[in-house]
């Protein structure tokens, strides 16, 4: 239950419009959107600025109430939303949602945390800019979502993670002070970069409440192509010439499965307009320059010559570039169609992939015989979307640790993009090394020793 | 003095020739190569591998005696050498230099900190790939250094500070152990992403052993362009048109004024091949498709066309291509021949260049007459270095003072990117907002509590 005093005190600093304490308006933020991780906020409070967030912070410290910062909800990884035990605090930051500033020569975008991303792109797109961070979230996630979770996406492997596009930050504090690092440079090397430990950490460290993201030159061309392959060495080699003649102008290179392109025919009844093979990889490069397209279909007939692929298509309008992509976009909801999965969001070294997705397959096929493996993802990256397609006799936790173990075996990540949040929080304690974990909690107690901010997610107490 | 036992158990350890103890041998490690900065250390220890470098870490936490990491002693802020006490214990990473890995496909390269820059871009470039952290002092420069200083250099435009390049890094922790996050992931969010810390830390929470760092696509075609501009407006004007029509191929936008020009030609005998102006503008691009001249070509006209260039040329080889950077690169020297200067390097926000470089005139015109500006540097970055000429009657530290209000007046940096080290770390308390400082502090403590690593450097005790 919330302590009555606790609201009042929230109450009088927000005014009541921005505290939520009635059931079904909590509703909305007390669940993820997959609804795996069921919560029950104390309350929640809707701030308009840094100054109210840092009062909240104090107020709640005072009180001993944790403090859970969301944003579009979008995570998933269950990062976002309280525990069930009725007594977090909801910090909802999407009343603080301006975007404060677009420079389209200096290339940065000032925006709130509650900016939905979508909105700070289009504002960039407006000013002839590219704000590179793209997923499937992009309408719904914000800026402070985007920054705690260090979002990746389908352009990481050209423009990076979403750290990679922070040059400031304004945070506060588990002590209820306003670290204000919203400085326009691209570079400053004067003194600790403590914005860095925010990103990524999923607001357990502080709470985001504005950004200045990195904007880029938009390209002019680009140009989409799927080719098919006889297997994901082949996706490598594909890869490598890719890299030698389109350089760093690839801003994708996305593996799927036969087994993926086969549910989204079957689910989403769209179907590749090139010859099966057993993998795809389907390859968006953009440039400012022309003369794009002529090296895309000259590293195309080479692929051919050299059998690296087995057949391909480049995009002749951006309908068909769209539908193209469409096949890579249907791949989960189709999944999801097809029945239940026990889903990781790996990566290996980039080289191994073949070679971790071959292992990872024999050991299922020992370990849990009957389930299917939908793989797909940002090959280019080496984060592969290992999906298991499961029946009610198999236990998501044998294929969870079966898969797991030979990430770790391959010196890989068992969150790549998603993040820990309270999904993976235990995995993470297994798989992590006691010396990383030791200095991770070292940091969380440094700067909130009281274990305020997000308790539970990211480290276990 | 040195404690005997100390020299005693490092030598137990290490083995003599790994340890330096007498006058003529530690010399080289006992100043900056500006020499602007001369220290007196303890001794000189040369690990030859990590395991090494926590056990001296242990040692001396033991013996309380403070430890100052060196890598190739290049820095420009004297954040590498030991103060005049001869109580402090400089480890050199000299010894271990080796490359462990090479991946052209995954994009990765694994050094050990004692690696000299320029070996690991041979190493890249033998792969065909890219390593593109440049900079002047990269024959000497080591991995281990450049990434405890986040180094920048001329590629920062296109590929960012050494930061965005570090894939995995191997810290000695003052603690003496080992955290081991060499891993060979461009995407892992698993938990807080520590190495960040470390980065551009300066040695002052932990020492680098190894890095993993991220090699690019190395761009088949290159142009090179020296325009001369009315003024820093102008400049900034064909840095939009350049972004515009070159988009993200640009890798370097570097100003020059006039006054620096003068310089190169006194001292150095190289002349500009266009017409005088009062600033000059050197930009280079590269890219792996071919049209990137002519792309090159169109931006020049449109810029003579618009009037925002009053002459330019693009290099038609790369011989003069060379002769264009001489004239950046001689700037340095030619400005030490003239006489005795106050280096300031500093970043406002890019868009702001132009006023800054006007009010910092003026301020110093009526605050130190007769002191002449010699500014250059990174304008796609909005990083200057902005170095003022002296004579005896000036005060340093009046010039200091004026240069560096004016820039906290824009929310600039006092560092773009040569760090605080022993050199800025007054300036860093000065200009910093009292909320950071304290941030720092906090995560100094909790890493190096009885600062042991490099005490006195990017913070005051």
């Amino acid at each position: 239950m919330m302590p009555r005093d606790l609201l009042e005190r929230l109450t009088g600093l927000l005014g009541p419009a921005a505290v939520l304490a009635e059931g079904p308006d909590l509703e909305p933020y007390a669940v993820d959107w997959r609804k795996l991780f069921p919560g029950k906020p104390a309350c929640v409070v809707r701030p308009s600025s840094a100054e109210q967030v840092a009062g909240i912070v104090r107020i709640c410290r005072e009180a001993g109430a944790a403090i859970v910062p969301q944003g579009g909800n979008t995570g998933l990884a269950g990062g976002a939303v309280p525990d069930a035990s009725g007594t977090q605090v909801v910090l909802s930051l999407n009343r603080m949602a301006a975007i404060r500033n677009v420079d389209p020569v200096g290339l940065t975008l000032e925006a709130e945390a509650g900016c939905i991303l979508k909105v700070a792109q289009d504002a960039a797109a407006a000013a002839g800019r590219l704000l590179p961070i793209s997923l499937a979230a992009e309408g719904s996630a914000t800026i402070g979502g985007v920054v705690a979770a260090n979002a990746g996406g389908v352009n990481v492997l050209r423009y990076g993670m979403t750290r990679s596009l922070v040059l400031g930050l304004e945070v506060v504090l588990p002590d209820g002070t306003i670290a204000n690092g919203l400085r326009r440079l691209r570079k400053d090397n004067a003194g600790y970069d403590w914005k860095q430990l925010f990103i990524g950490s999923e607001g357990t460290l502080g709470i985001v409440t504005a950004a200045i993201l990195r904007l880029l030159p938009r390209p002019k061309h680009s140009v989409t192509a799927l080719l098919s392959v006889v297997d994901p060495a082949a996706a490598l080699r594909l890869l490598e010439l890719a890299q030698d003649e389109l350089g760093d102008q690839i801003s994708a290179f996305e593996l799927i499965s036969a087994t993926s392109m086969q549910l989204v025919a079957k689910h989403a009844g769209l179907k590749t307009p090139i010859a099966e093979g057993e993998w795809f990889v389907l390859i968006e490069a953009a440039s400012s320059l022309a003369g794009l397209r002529e090296a895309a279909e000259a590293m195309l007939g080479m692929a051919f010559e050299r059998e690296i692929a087995l057949d391909g298509v480049i995009a002749e309008s951006g309908a068909q570039a769209a539908q193209l992509w469409a096949l890579r976009e249907h791949v989960t909801e189709s999944e999801a169609r097809e029945g239940k999965s026990v889903k990781h969001d790996v990566s290996v070294p980039l080289t191994e992939v073949p070679r971790f997705l071959h292992e990872a397959g024999e050991a299922l096929a020992a370990g849990a015989p009957g389930t299917r493996v939908n793989a797909f993802g940002h090959l280019g990256d080496g984060n592969i979307h290992y999906n298991v397609l499961v029946d009610h006799g198999h236990d998501p936790n044998v294929v969870n640790r079966i898969v797991h173990d030979m990430v770790a075996a391959f010196g890989g990540s068992i969150s790549a993009e998603h993040g820990i949040g309270q999904y993976r929080v235990g995995e993470l304690a297994r798989y992590r090394a006691s010396t990383e974990m030791e200095l991770a909690r070292r940091l969380k107690r440094a700067l909130d020793p009281e274990s305020l901010l997000n308790p539970g997610k990211v480290l276990l107490p």
